[in-house]
């Protein structure tokens, strides 16, 4: 079997392997590469493994043997700890040994230099040509929790006990695989699978989460992100994850310019763009953490309330119960941080309560202190999670919850819960024992204020949509399919996707006769200049033939002095028009997510402060919609201050209109860009742009 | 002694008392009445203790005592456990008793309603003539926890151990100081003293902070507030321990509005303002952290550290070296998004470490993977610990925390480390162990990126500045000493104190002559309209005498009509004045924190994204210019984008100029603001504002 693609991945022989070889295994315990075997028979690995050693007869008291081809049976998965360069020797034994998978956890590939980069490259052609399937190279290794099938020399597997679980873990960073199992296993929270991609070069995250989502043991799966790799794999097994009711949570460094290009250069990855990875994120329903911890904290409230997410338009409103004002404090601050309201039970509800002798203030935290017994707690937590009024249950406990768990942990196990409204937990107090009963019980349960702040947010935001359906669409004849287009060019694409673009004609800039009214506007045409105002090819405000033949003849000077080289076209000549507020339309190819569009405040005041909403593209108008709330500048035209309203219902069919660009199937476009876009009290008028394809 | 003011608070009598009685000392062990002496007794108190109660000879095995004046001796500190109503009548025999300080747990008070507040002055009036201090009420209590002196009911001190060491908390959140020290004492942190303040009637914040900095056990101290209450006293006590290079951390509600909102409703504050005890709590020199659990973990930096702290202009630089890349890149991330930069060591600094055998790449994390030995690793730390291009050195440790503590302690115990280099250490995995000896070592270490990032920049923050000294003005003759003035007085205070001002003449509305050049602006003056533009009262760009006449009599029928009962003083007429971009400066006497000083972007995009510096008044020029940094509009006239440069040494002087309304002494100013101040590129000039008096 020769072949460029690559072959169907094995979930088995990736996830659970019955049959597994480690190739490099050492006879010297203090040595990593002893530890794989180590590690399996410290967790009783029920499936048959053989250690690879052309030097020992034994390793570790176990018979070794000298080659893969001098195994007795075909393996499913093959472990290689050789150096770099001796791997890809091994990959036809691999090959012929029966492997499925071949994860190497050498490293000297494309995470070291340009030599390692072509190296691996050569791996994969290898692989591919063998039928082979690559983890790595670069993987720490990976994990079956439940059979004991610890392909990883990561030193978190050295714990006397692994705790099986249904939460599974694929991480773009090796280490911190090992640093997250530890510390949910100090947490007890069970695991499932755990694979560490190393450096993606073949299977990547989304063949893996893919693989997860057949997986029966695997009910939530957990990404830690550095970056994006193969967007169209990944979006194919989000939309499966979501289909089969598994949620997906991820952590992903780049929050911070700071972080997202140390993502980048850590991994090797293409220049990072986390808005692009974060709209991607959210589109395919994946729930994104901010904090470490709450990656696997979350876990169990996405497990049980997966299902009860759903698109809002309001703040997510969360009903707190304490006998802890100041801890209960700690958190609605945080929940206001990510746009989470504490919200006040109506007089209604009050009533109803008081009725069972339970008297609750209207206030957004509702504190008990020592009044309630625990029957009145359990009553309040059921009414509670069937009132309509509030989106999820936060109960804070004091320090009851350190020196008396079964107080706190009782009544929130006893009560009725419905899988349709969230309860978390929040323990002020150190109190590990409460922490572990409530894991135990299925309740999520929070160490620090802000990981359960950042949890909810995650659990509660609106939970994203796909990117909409493509259109069909001509690309209009005559255009050029390369390259940078003109204004005019440009505007003519926008316009046959819809977007109301200014009037305008191309003239000759020697004899500018048009038949646009004035006052009018005046540009250079021309593929190679971008900037035009920058070198003088624009004059605005022509009020009559005369001014237009004197600017026409200044821009001509202006642009033979300042870009002799640039070929032109004519002179765009446009017809002046205002708004009542200006906008940026984008759409860019992003190297990572894909298709993107983009809405941003426009004018100088905006560079100052970034304002924007980025999404997949395309988008249909209720995505476009969400796009007009999220910009904070729209507000001039959504009735700030008395100012007239805008035509956003236009703005909207204009976003979703020129998202369409993504459909585009006889040309690819790299980027394009309506600046400015203004928002007039009735429709939308593009009044420059440009795009560009891609070579 | 009779007195409306309190007495001398005695410091030993609060924190260590020698002698104490514990009034309503339940004889049911289960009760939280009988805690303090059951912990007590467990926490071996040397000095002596009399429970009181009437009802019974003894309690939990000790005698009992039927009142406080039937005591042997005079005890320093009497702790009040019965209901809230009989407080008021203990308070004689507390004085008789030779109380210094009552700490009151009893609740009813200002925390429940308005009969508890009447309640609780007179308690406080009662207290004040018999020389008595309180703590509280509503106090959870307070701890010496070298000596075991457990006047308080919180459960933390059920512990078995308590752990002494030199940190101090002051806690507004009973259940919080409880929370906090039982997360404390999970990781080891030994402390010296903890102090509930409850409902903060008579002993302050401020007065436990004084108390603390002449404390010979105390060397860190930590505040988990909810408002600030007594800012000079506060004040006070924070420059003594800034004297006394004690450092200061607080964690304070109020991050989000919706934070700040509840912790005022909470506590019976007044309304909140977080912006200005922010600003206050800067301006004192205290660390301010956002996560919860860096309150604690921030000590062992601050303690060492403290002197390091200084003034920067550009952002802190963090050198990072680990030996997990992705461990490390959470950190990065986090301190990112806390504005500081991971910096990469120069090149000359790597070629001296590979003079010395390490191989180090120009990156902004120093990865070293397994590369290094022990002593290349400390060789490092050492070097990078004596570099002048970072101001702060972070050390990531991998997965040999979890297993081999030695490994990752014992290089960074060994370094020799200079005090005025932070060193802070990370640990990626679960890694209880390494924590407890870096806490040993004095070394400070972080459980999350988001803790120890935050901490970081909490302690290489500017240390703020003390409000300069006040100038000795005149309130202007003639002018009203109350309520609200008009725009023409107010810009006859701005300009007194050497703001410069538009010109303008106050003139007859019905004869509006005037001796300024066309065109002018004509404005209503009357201290009843502060709101002239929405009721028709200004007219802007009138270009000569007619259309002055024009406008005055538009002005009048407008007035006339609109606000009817409006005191009219005349017309302001006023030179027209532009600028390349507008301000506000604001002045606000809060009620929390006092006089404070505000510079804001003005105009309507401001509105949409708050863009403010707000400290406390007075402030010098470089105070000023440190709030010019600090607001992101100032950038349109700092050369933002080839824009004209503005004059903002002129702004700096108008910003120290106007804060000094914070010195008035001939009046109390509530409030003033000039909008627009135009930054034109010489000089700036208000060319509109207000000012309100205290009644």
């Amino acid at each position: 079997m020769t072949s460029s693609q690559p072959g169907t991945l094995c979930a088995q022989a990736l996830l659970a392997p019955a049959s597994v070889a480690l190739v490099g295994a050492s006879a010297d315990p203090a040595k990593n590469t002893a530890r794989p075997l180590r590690f399996m028979r410290k967790h009783r690995y029920g499936g048959r493994v053989y250690p690879i050693n052309p030097a020992r007869d034994t390793v570790l008291g176990e018979r070794a043997w000298p080659t893969l081809d001098a195994l007795p049976e075909a393996v499913e998965h093959v472990f290689i700890m050789v150096p770099g360069a001796q791997v890809e020797a091994l990959l036809e034994p691999c090959a012929r040994a029966g492997a499925r998978v071949v994860t190497v956890y050498s490293d000297g590939f494309a995470e070291s230099d340009e030599a390692g980069r072509l190296r691996q490259e050569a791996l994969v052609r290898q692989a591919r040509a063998l039928g082979l399937r690559l983890l790595g190279p670069n993987s720490i290794g990976c994990a079956d929790l439940h059979g004991g099938a610890i392909l990883s020399v990561n030193a978190v597997f050295e714990a006397d006990d692994l705790i099986p679980g249904d939460i599974s873990l694929v991480s773009q960073s090796g280490s911190m695989m090992g640093s997250l199992l530890s510390r949910a296993a100090a947490r007890g929270f069970g695991f499932a699978r755990s694979v560490s991609v190393g450096n993606e070069a073949d299977i990547s995250v989304g063949e893996v989460v893919d693989a997860l989502v057949d997986d029966a043991q695997t009910r939530v799966i957990l990404l830690f992100m550095e970056t994006l790799r193969d967007a169209p794999a990944m979006a194919r097994a989000l939309a499966r994850a979501r289909a089969a009711g598994k949620p997906v949570i991820a952590y992903k460094l780049g929050q911070s310019a700071q972080g997202d290009a140390l993502a980048s250069t850590h991994t090797g990855a293409l220049a990072g763009n986390d808005a692009a990875v974060d709209a991607f994120l959210r589109a395919h329903g994946v729930m994104r953490v901010r904090s470490l911890e709450a990656l696997f904290e979350l876990a169990p409230l996405a497990r049980r309330y997966q299902a009860s997410r759903r698109e809002r338009t309001d703040a997510p409103r969360v009903a707190v119960i304490t006998t802890t004002g100041g801890g209960a404090a700690t958190v609605v601050d945080n929940l206001g941080l990510h746009g989470l309201v504490a919200v006040a039970p109506p007089p209604d509800f009050i009533a109803r309560m008081a009725e069972r002798g339970l008297r609750l203030r209207e206030t957004p935290v509702i504190d008990l202190t020592l009044a309630a017994t625990s029957t009145q707690y359990r009553d309040l937590l059921e009414a509670l999670l069937r009132a309509d009024w509030c989106d999820a249950v936060l109960s804070v406990a004091g320090s009851s919850a350190q020196f008396h768990p079964q107080l706190v942990v009782e009544p929130l196990e006893a009560a009725d819960k419905p899988v349709d409204k969230p309860l978390a937990v929040f323990l002020a107090p150190d109190a590990p024992q409460s922490l572990a009963r409530l894991r135990e019980a299925g309740i999520a349960a929070f160490r620090t204020p802000e990981a359960c702040a950042d949890a909810l947010a995650a659990l509660l935001a609106s939970p994203g949509r796909a990117p909409a359906d493509p259109r069909t669409w001509q690309w209009p004849s005559g255009m050029p399919r390369n390259g940078m287009l003109t204004e005019h060019q440009s505007s003519r694409i926008f316009a046959s996707l819809g977007v109301p673009v200014a009037r305008a004609e191309l003239v000759s800039a020697d004899a500018p006769a048009h038949s646009l009214a004035y006052p009018v506007v005046a540009k250079i045409s021309s593929p190679d200049i971008a900037h035009k105002t920058d070198i003088g090819a624009v004059r605005v405000n022509l009020r009559d033939a005369e001014a237009l033949r004197a600017a026409a003849a200044d821009i001509q000077a202006n642009v033979a002095r300042l870009a002799p080289a640039a070929r032109i076209d004519g002179l765009r000549v446009q017809e002046m028009r205002q708004g009542l507020a200006e906008f940026i339309l984008g759409y860019r190819d992003d190297p990572l997510a894909g298709p993107t569009v983009l809405l941003g405040a426009g004018g100088i005041h905006a560079e100052l402060a970034p304002d924007i909403a980025l999404r997949l593209a395309p988008i249909d108008e209720a995505g476009a919609w969400e796009m007009i709330h999220a910009v904070r500048h729209t507000r001039l035209v959504r009735g700030f201050r008395g100012l007239p309203p805008g035509d956003c219902a236009a703005l909207a069919r204009a976003i979703a209109d020129f998202s369409q660009l993504a459909a585009c199937t006889d040309a690819t476009i790299a980027e394009a860009e309506i600046n400015p876009l203004f928002v007039c009290a009735d429709g939308v008028i593009a009044v420059d742009g440009l795009l560009r394809l891609s070579a």
